[in-house]
């Protein structure tokens, strides 16, 4: 049986996503656990090798058991009572033969927050990018509509960073700003992102906020290809996988 | 020179803001900092005693220096570099002779936040009270008028908390929805309020979304000042001092 967990978790002490042999990873953490409910050793497949630092409220982990008596609807609260308190289990479903999140996820949203106001909220240090300086929210959402669209965007690609093809579709993107708490969300979705791709969209609207880059350079970002035109790498801690459709479920 | 400090901190490592011989608090750690700081031994009073687990963004610390040569715009950055992450200096005035944040104090706003979804977030597992059934959020906004005056709230008062009266003043009570975010969030601002009141407003206010209460039933419970007839103490957890305002300042 081929069951499709989604997972939420708080990045922050761990080291990503993906098990490695030194750190600890949510993936471990996970295999850890359903390796003791199920008394044999569970690997799971996961839809996004998250950085360390970085969040999700919709990780995709897919795994076989032979089979169990507890039913779908239960298997998260038993699940998260094997859990640390910063991973958390929120759906379980069967998925088809051959399913594998990574390759079957046909649509990804990221949030991409940023805290704007002078001083640091010590409650939103761990999920939040910190800016002091005003950022012009109405320049960053003029930026948006330049992203949208199936575009070469290796200038959005860490350097480096080996893949066939940097061609990826952005469907959506949006940027708004919660004025009561200063809080400004960074909303992608998209069929796939290069390495590090939504943290430099980010990296780069705020550089469109502040002024560094007019709304209307980016065709020409994207254009040229070039890393270096691109905004800084936005920090890890303010990136959130958020939602992600599959095909097949 | 009579300095008064805004303080924001995520309350969950401490055991409240007040120094006590046993546990780490707020108070200490500012306390320490700022000794450092000054080179002598400072002590300082604070606006409000949060309990372990609380938060705030504008808690109000008032000390005094002989004299120093930092100004006070600087001030914060400076004290924020000796204090752990979790605290936060936002501010720094001067204020007058004699001037206590608690007894100055004239106003204050607490923030009460609810994640209202079946399974918890951990990005927010420090910062929300989780109630997983859906709350009707217009019963919670219909009951809010009926707290809005000056009463006797001896029913929503810790039993055995000794004051010399429980007649307190709530000047605004409101509650609204993130609906993109699931929380919940209650917003009250009084002239003060009483050992625990917030805690047992909001857990009143849950008892009302849960349709345990109806929401005109409150005048009734305040009339008859009896603890148990008023909802459960919600969790420290949720309870964020947010906003106080002062006499002479």
């Amino acid at each position: 049986m081929n069951i499709l967990l989604t997972v939420a978790y708080e990045g922050t002490v761990y080291s990503g996503w993906q098990r490695q042999k030194n750190g600890e990873t949510v993936q471990a953490a996970l295999e850890t656990a359903l390796s003791k409910l199920f008394k044999t050793e569970i690997t799971v497949n996961g839809t996004s090798r998250t950085d360390t630092g970085v969040h999700a409220l919709a990780q995709g982990a897919a795994f076989n058991v032979e089979k169990t008596n507890i039913p779908l609807q239960k298997m998260p609260e038993v699940i998260n009572s094997l859990l640390p308190h910063d991973i958390v289990v929120s759906k379980a479903v069967e998925a088809p033969e051959g399913f594998n999140p990574r390759f079957n996820a046909i649509k990804k949203t990221y949030t991409y927050k940023i805290l704007n106001q002078k001083y640091k909220n010590p409650l939103l240090r761990n999920s939040c990018w910190h800016i002091s300086h005003l950022l012009d929210v109405a320049k960053m959402q003029e930026a948006t509509s330049f992203f949208v669209g199936t575009y070469d965007f290796k200038a959005f690609s860490a350097t480096g960073s080996p893949r066939s093809s940097t061609v990826r579709t952005i469907f959506d993107l949006s940027v708004c700003k919660n004025e009561l708490e200063n809080i400004i969300t960074i909303s992608v979705t998209g069929d796939g992102f290069l390495y590090n791709m939504v943290r430099i969209i980010a990296g780069t609207l705020a550089y469109v906020g502040s002024g560094k880059i007019s709304p209307s350079s980016i065709p020409e970002i994207i254009n040229k290809g070039e890393r270096k035109n691109a905004g800084q790498t936005a920090p890890a801690c303010g990136l959130t996988l958020a939602a992600v459709e599959y095909s097949g479920i």
